[in-house]
């Protein structure tokens, strides 16, 4: 095929919005190709953007088990004309980032974090069925490599996220899964970590717990092993078993408050 | 061009993810086919992505001139090994949303923004050389008119934003603009919100200043006509500069806070 053939079919099709994922599909056919053509919109009523944030309340677990945010009414429709709250938030609630700096002395901020890294290829690991057997399972050097086996390299840029199921206990103290002495949840085994940053172009993990480390550790080995390295990490991402193992895109709305630890992120999969 | 020859160049043509704008601008080509090839990742490293959000801090000017956001750091890495902050954060501070509550009884909470309008079509109108003039300047119904003229519909789902030029005024007092009567900077018409629900698919309308309303308005007008009908606004968006007229996608990480009137969101143009 030549490059015109491909041209002239950009004149003669059109691309609705719905179509236009089933489109990128293809879109390897017109990489070597220079067109003035406009690039059609993206997704916009698609059925392949999911939302892998959950909604925060009062209500939804922490890691320290006391209400992350609490909203105050400071205007209200009827008397004022229109609403309007203020928020006391902890950084660290319902789905959000872990910016290098929340371990590590100078590491970057949430508003540092680079855009390049927001919008990533997605590579989900899933260990559901592990973790319904052992609440303490966590994702190792294995599983990556399993993971490479089925699907090829990590590509660059990548958020390596942990699908262990946990999302769905986000109402119930089972999420936390606390035993009076321990949390009990999924995370990243500390190899885990080290192999990625030594051997793949990752710059984020994702999980779908409370923690980037599992529940019973006592050290954030997970944490101290990877955040200092510049990269940054995700806390209770949301539906994950909608997203495939490979050739979703992950874009990630963190936060830009200066100099913040992390905080509260939108976070949307594409595939 | 035959549905096989372009599946063919599927297989022949690997698209790195820096050519994947370029490519998508094709992508068109491949809009009728059926493929089971894995669309490529998004953008990872592109320079086409663009971050359409200004830093948030204390400083950053707000609507009442008062600081709309204030870090308290509860945990600092020296003494306990790890840094964290809590914030007192006013709803719509910094480059946020508002959402139909805001200006409603009952409207949309921002937790509720329908997934598919926070992806959307990007129409940017520039009105910077009026608004150099004038800082009072509004986009009227003209201005869409001769928008549409030279760019074709506004698609629906679309964000139509105003650019005035205003955001590289946010380090100083001349963003607020305020004389000691009233404050002055650009923003939509009514008659332009109007003529957008009436006319269009558009779902929300962004501007780079500190409202949707212009600086003098003593009544929201245009809040009070857009936000009650279900759709939802951006304030102080960043970089418009860099988005072209039309073409460009915007998705809007809007906070999911549960029935929250808006507040701070990390948005993305993507062209």
């Amino acid at each position: 095929m030549c490059d015109i053939c491909v041209m002239n079919a950009v004149k003669d099709k059109m691309l609705s919005r719905r179509q236009f994922f089933t489109a990128t599909a293809a879109a390897g056919a017109a990489a070597a190709l220079s067109t003035t053509a406009a690039p059609p919109a993206l997704a916009a009523g698609a059925s392949t953007v999911e939302d892998l944030t959950h909604t925060l309340d009062a209500d939804f677990p922490t890691y320290f088990g006391t209400p992350g945010i609490e909203l105050e009414q400071k205007f209200n429709f009827a008397d004022n004309g229109f609403n309007l709250f203020t928020m006391d938030l902890n950084e660290h609630t319902g789905t959000h980032i872990d910016a290098p700096l929340h371990f590590s002395a100078d590491g970057n901020a949430v508003d540092e974090i680079p855009v390049q890294d927001l919008i990533a290829p997605l590579c989900v690991i899933d260990i559901a069925a592990r973790a319904a057997e052992d609440a303490d399972a966590q994702v190792t050097p294995e599983d990556i490599k399993a993971w490479m086996s089925a699907n090829g390299d990590i590509p660059d840029h990548a958020c390596v996220a942990l699908y262990s199921g946990w999302g769905a206990k986000t109402g119930g103290d089972e999420f936390r899964n606390f035993d009076g002495e321990a949390m009990h949840f999924p995370g990243f085994h500390v190899e885990a970590a080290q192999m990625l940053i030594e051997e793949t172009g990752a710059m984020s993990i994702a999980s779908d717990t409370l923690s980037l480390d599992h529940g019973p550790s006592a050290d954030f080995a997970t944490h101290y092993a990877w955040l200092p390295t510049g990269r940054f990490g995700i806390e209770n991402i949301a539906n994950l078993d909608k997203m495939p193992a490979s050739g979703a895109t992950i874009i990630i709305g963190a936060p830009k408050h200066r100099g913040g630890s992390g905080g509260p992120a939108r976070i949307f999969g594409m595939v």
